[in-house]
């Protein structure tokens, strides 16, 4: 019988997506170049021409039978090699390729990560504002998510409401930083006090409680932003990676879980990441991806536009009187709305075509938010809307 | 805590794997093209170049945030259509683009079709000789694997047990034509009788028991062989295809589910299917693969390698006394062996630098499998290798 849960899951609407389809149809109308389109985390600058260079030279030289053959289950052995060696340099890591399993981008990484750590009804934590495909991902597994709620002061972790939450039912807990939706990353502070507490539990429950890591913003930190990598803090880390972002390639599914060598199975977790795929139909991300990604993993597209624009929109609503938090990277930020309902905001904002979307559905109702992943030219133009706006209708 | 049940996997050895390292540690001993490996079932025929030109025109023409962007969840609006075309103009169907749903193989299609058509708990029927991983398939979605016992007559369906496994708990049958491993294609005649008692049941049962087609080999089909649609018979059918043999794409993991436009569910069947990839972070086949295969998907690479190859085989083991059935298609036959233990039959071959797969774990014990996908050149010399050994060991 056709499942009902998926059935029923078809009834939800995505407010991101109406919004898009929105301004896509509003764009027809009056141009494209009009609508001040906030609503979509799509990277917007090329993507480095290495990659494209190692794509055609692939083609054009390899043995197709090998380029396009079956990885091994456990992934293509350049691309685990290259990714241990750029992140041992960079971040003071030991990692070995039998430490790094290739997965479909982050979503496929944070999907194998929790299936290796928990057992079908355990709890797992995350914080407040999050990703809301957090929920597919850990309820896919059959888990239950409990959700910390934010600390709007700095959008660094609620601990104590964290302390209170985090029972022994717990088996992981998620964090995200630089974080989607407010483009906070986690201090060195909050993740030393994390770490501790993780431990400190950890020991009085008798198990580890491992840390699960989504990353995919890690390239895209603003300077004099504090933001260390989280692995570093806590041994039973297992980083989720995308090069969605840093390589512009979102489309093209692919990222990887890297667990930390010291981590408690660590010489068992990506085996299993393995078997996992066998059961979600997984198996592997894409041979020729995985290996022109391979010589380019150090490398990042050209970033630099999205702390331009950021530092646009940030002076743009603080002169405005938002209260906004400044972001430490990510091309996101999140303010407070000007009412108490973000949504009528929003509705409000939609008229002078300017399309932010609320925070709600990210657990952080009242505050909206904006992905200024779009041309400079753009952003400086939406600022004046911006402004009119807020003059018109909030002073 | 590390998931116990994926851990307990990592012991089970697959004996298909152990054989192909045992062929490649044998082959640095005494020259690779010493050892006849009939092992793996890995394509050994060129992908064809208008994939390659059309894959390095992508890249060199098209902008690289939109080749390599998001795809849309359901997937690229171009694939969908070029499938549906080539369907409809091959088969004869009448399926739109809605009806399609790309993903990452096969592996990927079943996973996500037998999720959107059953509810953990439920049963599912498969025929032996079998694929072994549709065991970790169907456990994966919380179901249970019900096989039908192989009929060794024929390697058609043993309809007598057939029926007698075929419950009111049954959510889906699963079928795979031309056979990985037998080679043999489901008859006309076979799949008319499928279809009936499949409308019966499901009348009596007052739900549709709906039919998934495992289809990578529908284009590797031999002279003569009756290897006909499957979804032509069956209404709720949903038709699960990888191009991993007929492009000789396997490490590209691209392939589709089509759902039959007369089957129950047939609007939301797709839209389904995306939900239930949010569930298992598998979110859509790379967006550059899906827009190459696109233009090519009714293409093949040349295939004829494998009927010669078949034929050298099936009457050199005719002539020495095998019992047979003459595979319709794929790169599989599937020989009784000489004694009554296959495994202590393929140990003896072993030393004869002849590597064959005891069946046992395709749910054929006493028989073996051939995968003959390699240079007939080979095939050739092996076939003298097979002589001495039968003569020596059986005679």
């Amino acid at each position: 019988m056709i499942n009902q849960q998926y059935k029923e899951m078809l009834s939800g609407k995505s407010v991101i997506r109406e919004l898009s389809e929105y301004a896509t149809a509003r764009g027809k109308e009056i141009g494209y170049e009009n609508v001040f389109d906030f609503s979509l985390g799509n990277p917007s600058v090329e993507v480095p021409e290495e990659f494209t260079n190692e794509m055609i030279r692939l083609l054009k030289e390899e043995d197709t039978m090998t380029l396009h053959g079956y990885t091994p289950s456990l992934g293509n052995p350049l691309f685990k090699e290259k990714i241990a060696e750029s992140l041992n340099e960079r971040f003071g890591m030991n990692y070995g390729p039998e430490h790094i399993f290739p997965t479909t981008g982050a979503a496929g990484a944070i999907s194998h990560a929790v299936r290796a750590v928990t057992k079908p009804g355990d709890e797992v934590i995350a914080f407040a504002p999050f990703f809301p495909e957090y929920r597919p991902y850990i309820n896919g597994a059959g888990l239950e998510l409990k959700l910390v709620p934010a600390d709007f002061s700095s959008f660094q972790i609620n601990f104590e409401k964290f302390e209170e939450l985090l029972t022994e039912k717990v088996a992981a807990v998620l964090v995200n930083t630089p974080n989607n939706p407010s483009g906070i990353a986690y201090s060195t502070a909050t993740l030393e006090r994390l770490s501790s507490i993780l431990k400190e539990k950890s020991a009085k429950f008798g198990h580890n409680i491992f840390l699960l890591s989504d990353e995919p913003y890690r390239e895209i930190v603003f300077k004099g932003a504090d933001a260390p990598y989280v692995s570093k803090f806590y041994d039973h880390t297992l980083s989720c990676y995308s090069f969605s972002k840093s390589l512009s390639l979102p489309g093209e599914r692919i990222g990887y879980v890297a667990v930390n060598p010291a981590c408690e199975g660590a010489d068992i977790i990506v085996p299993m990441c393995g078997q996992i795929s066998r059961g979600t139909g997984h198996n592997c991300p894409p041979s020729i991806i995985q290996q022109a990604v391979a010589p380019v993993c150090g490398l990042t597209a050209d970033l630099s536009v999205y702390e331009t624009n950021m530092n646009i929109i940030y002076d743009t609503l603080v002169e405005l009187g938002f209260e906004v938090v400044k972001p430490g990277g990510t091309f996101y930020i999140m303010p407070k709305a000007l009412e108490e309902s973000s949504i009528e905001f929003c509705k409000k904002a939609k008229d002078y075509d300017l399309i932010f979307v609320p925070a709600d559905g990210f657990g952080a109702p009242g505050y909206f938010r904006m992905a200024y992943c779009i041309d400079t030219e753009k952003v400086e133009r939406a600022m004046v809307r911006l402004k009119e706006f807020v003059e018109k209708e909030y002073k």
